[in-house]
């Protein structure tokens, strides 16, 4: 079949949209529609050359929400019709990883995955009779898309794909780092480093779990009024303190019980290690660091009871887990609505990657 | 009083056996009567002037065991007679660590504790009336020394003091930093890197627990033998393996469930962090490191579920663990007289300072 999509034919140029070519889903596989997809950094991010294993021409995109109008042989956990969502962590309930119950970091198709192909060592999308290779597993910027049955996940028909696409990444990420990853109790100090599209879901994650102090943390005081809308209680901003780690721990008894780094800074990663309370304090790595940028701090610092630790995709068994936090959105425990700033057709989604370079977006959202 | 006693006068010189002067304790505090002491590392790192926070003239030692002689106002929870191991880490059970059964690392008298003073602030040794500073709040090198009530855990009688000091800090650590840092399960595979008087009872803490697999890892071949005397199940000596990491996580099928290192070298702990399970495995910081050196990883070992975490005095709270540690030796689960490799008296400590460097003892005890 055909599909429109937006293809990156190559690294640092803007993605084209074209009509390309689908082979339809192989034995556990599905074909989905897909109806909205988010605009995220890590699209940003292997667009812009910085992800050292990125392939190219891909489909990028991996934060999406649709429908699935075709299934494979053999496939039993979904049919035509059902609203899904990609992921591009799956989640097989098979592999020594799923089995542990551990982590949420399934194995079963990370080699062929990470080589921009289906399980099976092929592409589904080809242009002009070249393929053109598939990304996260997801390829989301396509309006029809191929996924493993194991990497899409099940959600209620009555939730709006224009925002529940949101979850498939950034919402998942925020919120289950707080929820699964640190097991944010009631009571504890909460400080998030980075008020983006991640930040404000961690804040808004520790507001659902109970926390007392939420605190914020970002260089641009715009962002002082974003955090406030989900749940932050307090802001810093490094550039008005002399110390911020020295003023973390003194607003906080002695520092934070869990810290979480959005920022994808290695220096910041380090303040957000720092800032935890001595003896217990757990700072949690969500960003992702520049291609051969290492975190460094003083092994002292682990000795007096801090824990250095991180979470992909919010620490989430896809099909587990993201039923439930759409259910949370439906319920009204957590919020999308007011992060999806600006929603654009397929054809503006340059624009999208414009808008979140320029700091003027929490989200952009393609609506096919 | 009088009491015979090891004094550092300076650093890097020998330890003088001189009398010195003891005031007897004041309220809250208790004399007691050392009966043997190890001698530890950290010992040798203060003396040889490493220690950024090491005072001088002092009494060092703080691996002891001995005898309550006199209790001062108010203390209740010893009495003459009763048979005791000095915390360098205390349990007052009312500051907020204490409280948060999070951490063992009681903040009561941190600060005093560090400056080599007694919680009031003074020091109760002086010679020729000149004061001498306490050391890490045991000084055990004296054979009479004083120490706040909260400082000493209660041990039973039937415990002999020559292989029992060794619960005041070697043993503790290790056996420790698998039972109460980790929290090792029955069927986990652990990685400990350097199988000095640490490493060993981190084995034999892994051993207890019920590890699968406990690979040791060691530059040194001898010290193949002495970790399987104490459970060690594999020997990984990273001279004879192109990667010692790659070689580790091949050896355990994706990588330790826990790693520990105690060798206190800052690249051994980015190994043992690096040889960890993706998803789940933890590494614990237990050795101590020169002053400014720093560890260091790609966030990304964090972000796919590695977690790095440290150990101080094995996790345990002294008053409450260190009674249950002697009760494991007493009972055979644990084993300690092997490790006591050398019986000195108090005029041949250096000579227990040399054979530590020398690597010839596992652990030298002094016998007053």
């Amino acid at each position: 079949m055909k599909t429109r999509a937006a293809v990156a034919f190559e690294p640092k140029k803007p993605l084209e949209i074209v009509e390309v070519d689908l082979q339809g889903p192989k034995a556990g596989e599905v074909l989905v529609e897909i109806m909205a997809t988010g605009i995220c950094h890590t699209d940003a991010y292997t667009l812009d050359g910085l992800d050292s294993e990125g392939i190219f021409p891909s489909i990028l995109g991996h934060e999406g929400a649709g429908v699935v109008r075709e299934v494979g042989q053999g496939v039993t956990s979904v049919k035509p019709g059902d609203h899904v969502i990609p992921l591009y962590t799956p989640e097989c309930r098979q592999c020594k990883a799923c089995l542990s119950g551990k982590t949420n970091l399934c194995t079963a198709i990370r080699a062929t995955q990470g080589q921009g192909l289906m399980p099976d060592g092929t592409s589904r999308f080809s242009y002009k009779g070249q393929p053109i290779f598939h990304y996260m597993g997801c390829s989301t910027f396509s309006n029809f898309t191929v996924l493993p049955e194991i990497a899409v996940a099940r959600i209620r028909e009555d939730a709006p794909f224009q925002t529940s696409c949101y979850i498939g990444c950034g919402v998942t990420t925020g919120v289950g780092a707080v929820v699964n990853t640190a097991k944010v109790s009631p009571g504890d100090n909460v400080v998030v480093f980075g008020l983006g599209g991640i930040g404000l879901n961690v804040i808004q994650g520790a507001k659902m779990a109970g926390a007392d102090r939420i605190v914020g943390v970002d260089i641009n005081p715009e962002k002082a009024e974003w955090g406030k809308r989900f749940g932050m209680t307090d802001f810093v901003n490094p550039r008005d303190v002399g110390n911020v780690v020295e003023t973390l721990v003194n607003m906080l008894d002695g520092g934070a019980d869990y810290s979480f780094d959005c920022t994808g800074n290695t220096e910041v990663m380090r303040q957000a290690l720092e800032c935890c309370h001595r003896g217990w304090g757990t700072s949690i790595i969500i960003g992702v660091a520049e291609a051969g940028k290492e975190i460094s701090t003083r092994p002292f610092q682990l000795v007096t009871g801090r824990n250095w630790r991180g979470t992909a995709f919010g620490g989430a068994k896809g099909r587990t887990d993201v039923p439930k936090i759409v259910d949370w959105y439906m319920n009204g425990k957590i919020e999308i609505d007011p992060m999806i700033t600006h929603v654009l057709s397929l054809e503006e989604i340059n624009k999208g990657f414009h808008l979140m370079h320029a700091g003027e977006s929490i989200r952009s959202v393609v609506v096919y």
